[in-house]
């Protein structure tokens, strides 16, 4: 019996093998690799045999160098405990582990000139294929280029000149989320995200607005953070015109909204309706439970699995749709509402 | 200039730079690796060159071959996207970023027979060490002995026979925040977690009560999951022999809890006082914040990544402390309370 007692101090080798069993260490390659030169049975279960006992095990770096695969991708993410990318990031090695890929993962901290020397690193591991889910500088496209890897980006709202993308289709998600609350009859819809007018959900947001005859609300620019959407949440409160709903751009952000709207004493949805983008699980379980624009994570990881594994020739830039995922943040009752908790 | 126009069919060899820098194959090994014959300056400039234009990367596994290190540790969770795993893989991910080493995930998924297939996953991927959050079967420790790789398990309560293992006090832990409870005035304190009497939660809480003098309130056994802690949360409210507070063993299940109560009209803490343990980053935007015993993640990752880079002979488990994080949800007051959100 095998007992912990017994790990050796060192990793067995061909060598052992062929010791233990008697034979050559090409024997021991025959009978691994099934060939190229027949191995007699008797023999064969002998050296079997001595890879059992010894727990030999053929080796990786060795396979590498004659198949030209480390069946290994490579995940940069900026931060892989964001629970969106955490999410995403189980999808991936869900969908790489079905194609018996493993997955490294690289976290950059979020900074744009952290993403070079992360591809360096992944391409020094000579992953065969890198999943990216940052808008990269022309610095780092020379550093994917260079590396000569099969990459997709993740996150991203239009094609990336040469390669392959992934993402959710922003836009129409922002704008169901406010004509939603439109729906709801609020005619004052404030937006918490990204201070860029060309931001995706932005410009979402304001379309569904003025489509239905409606001025833009007041925007409160915040980091993709929960202290973000804090602090973003309080300058809305501080607003002189007041809005009676927000769209926020994140469930993360959203969580830090709906804290600064519950310590200022409001009652929600009654006082202030929120709906928000992303449709990670803590959505369900903050309070009140979040109506959010979801995004189909399962999907694009599978989509830019299969593309890195198999690259075409033509590059192609794959925009998913998001579904709107009600529940009671938006001022929906709960017979109306789809609670997955029930 | 490089574009993404130029990406290469393949991956450029050391031959490649040598009949482009017009020298032997060797003389690029020897600059690259910096011996063991001298390379004369212009001569590596030129070979340096070469590695410029064309990209070259010298070769991961041919390196391993000759060092016989991956410079790869594998982490081996249950659910990569669980939030304290998602925090805990970001922290050893640093740790292992520091040293020089990438890390690899993979995903189990939960299930205990998933975790010997998920060492031999590991073990052909010929990684240093190993990182296993999981109380080990004997056929997964069969496993770990048989893969000869140093391996820590996290997440333990009590030393594995054999292998270095980290954890939190998880005893004390629960234990302070029944205290703490108590010091509120609370007299009938539920339980939410493992039904095991033996669970290190479940004695802490028991323990804290019956030092005080105390009878133990009602268990609701639940799954560590947001869902399973909402079903506990409803199973408390139906109890006849009613609680006033609760301590809840992870904060995943605290914000089921949470919702179950917030559904039920309870005004929160004051019909319902909530301690959990974790100090996840979401706790602290619950409604209201959860006050929770915080464990050490960023400590016992380092020290895990430190004990498989640099296995000693002697095993060791090493126990860390958890501290108290007071928010709201006890039913401490604003100013008492020390919130990082301002």
């Amino acid at each position: 019996m095998t007992t912990v007692g017994d790990i050796p101090k060192r990793r067995a080798t061909r060598a052992d093998v062929a010791r233990y069993a008697g034979v050559s260490p090409a024997v021991v390659s025959y009978t691994v690799n099934a060939g190229p030169k027949p191995v007699a049975d008797a023999t064969r279960a002998r050296v079997l045999e001595a890879i059992r006992v010894l727990g030999y095990r053929p080796n990786a770096a060795a396979r590498t160098l004659k198949i030209g695969s480390t069946k290994m991708l490579g995940l940069i993410v900026p931060d892989s405990s964001n629970p969106f990318f955490a999410q995403y990031g189980h999808a991936i090695e869900d969908a790489a582990a079905a194609q018996g890929y493993a997955l490294l993962v690289v976290n950059t901290g979020g900074a744009p000139e952290s993403l070079a020397p992360s591809i360096r690193t992944m391409a020094s591991r000579q992953v065969d294929g890198m999943l990216i889910a940052f808008q990269p500088s022309m610095d780092a496209l020379a550093e994917i280029s260079s590396a000569g890897i099969p990459t997709v980006l993740l996150n991203q709202t239009t094609a990336v000149s040469g390669l392959p993308a992934v993402g959710s289709d922003l836009y129409a998600g922002a704008r169901s989320g406010v004509q939603h609350l439109i729906g709801h009859g609020h005619r004052s819809i404030a937006f918490v995200g990204d201070s860029d007018p060309l931001d995706e959900r932005q410009r979402g947001w304001r379309d569904a607005l003025t489509a239905a005859g409606l001025a833009p609300g007041p925007i409160a620019a915040s980091d993709f953070t929960r202290e973000g959407g804090y602090l973003a949440g309080r300058e809305l409160l501080s607003e002189n015109r007041r809005a009676s709903a927000v769209f926020v751009s994140s469930d993360m952000q959203a969580s830090g909204v709906l804290r600064a709207f519950h310590e200022a004493g409001l009652s929600l949805p009654d006082d202030f309706a929120v709906v928000s983008l992303d449709g990670s699980p803590e959505s369900e379980y903050s309070w009140p439970a979040l109506t959010t624009a979801s995004q189909s994570v399962v999907d694009m990881a599978a989509e830019a699995v299969r593309h890195v594994i198999t690259p075409t020739e033509q590059t192609r830039f794959t925009l998913y749709p998001t579904s709107l995922v009600v529940r009671q943040s938006c001022g929906c009752a709960w017979p109306e509402a789809e609670s997955g908790a029930r």
